[in-house]
Parts: C-alpha cells; sequence; structure tokens
C-alpha cells in the first residue's frame, strides 16, 4: 500500500538560524511584527510503499537519519497517512 | 495570546522539482525503493500574536502571500496551535 508521507526537518531549537532571523526581520519591516521566533527548514513530501503506516513511518525514519536530516543540527517529524 | 504556527510550502504540483529528484535517486541508491514523487519545500515555524485562532492564521496566510511563499510557484499550507 502507498502512503504518503510529510516531513518536518528544522534547526535544533538554541542553535542559530541566520535565515529565520532574516525572515523575521523582513516580517517585521512589512508590518508583521506579531510574528516572533521565525524557524526555516525543509518540508519534503514522498509517497513510501509500505506493508502498514508503522512500517512506512519506521522506514522515513531511516530516510532521515542517512539521508534527509542532519542529527547534529537539525530535529525531524513524520506524518504519514494513507494515500 | 500567542499561537505556534507551522507552514508548510511546496513547489506546486506539476512543476519541476529537481531537488526532490535528485534526493529521490539518493534515496534509491540508498536501498530505498519504495520512495517516490519526492517533492522539497520550506518548513517554517513561528510564534504569532493574536486574538484568537482564526486571527492567526489569517495574518499568517498574509504573511505568506506578501513574503514567505511564491504565490506562482509553491502552494502552502497553514496549521495554527495554541501555543
Amino acid at each position: 500500500m502507498t502512503y504518503r508521507v510529510h516531513v518536518r526537518i528544522v534547526p535544533r531549537a538554541g542553535l542559530l538560524d541566520p535565515q529565520g532571523l532574516a525572515v523575521e526581520h523582513a516580517l517585521t519591516a512589512l508590518g508583521f511584527t506579531e510574528a516572533s521566533g521565525v524557524r526555516i527548514g525543509k518540508a519534503i513530501e514522498l509517497a513510501v510503499e509500505a506493508g502498514s503506516l508503522d512500517e512506512a513511518r519506521t522506514r522515513t525514519r531511516a530516510m532521515c537519519d542517512k539521508l534527509l536530516a542532519n542529527p547534529v543540527t537539525e530535529d525531524y517529524r513524520v506524518e504519514v497517512e494513507a494515500a
């Protein structure tokens, strides 16, 4: 069965995120003064062929550990749904 | 009140995503042959000060339209939760 997987990878809390700071300044300059704590990372969407939802999640976490995320500087979150 | 907002911005369906293709090839080379249709975009997390959850959503969508996303080439999705 095919599962639709959403992965969100963001810089770890406490690590400097220059891109997020730049966007926050730009938002403030545009009048969006209510925005704060902007962090920018990667959003990855993919289809995963697996026998169960749990298997799709496990395989996607393996992909994150091996390729998609940098475990030293990034945290990731995996959401799986039936396609 | 402060709301925690997650924004996911990905290339529109049908548009070429070279980064996604490159990652898909790398996943296949690593043995993750069950992955397909990889699309890569931006994940943005921020805190938004607003009077209600709906207001936080509306303001964040305005941020996406004005700065965060390119409406010609990207789709975005906004998720709001109470912080």
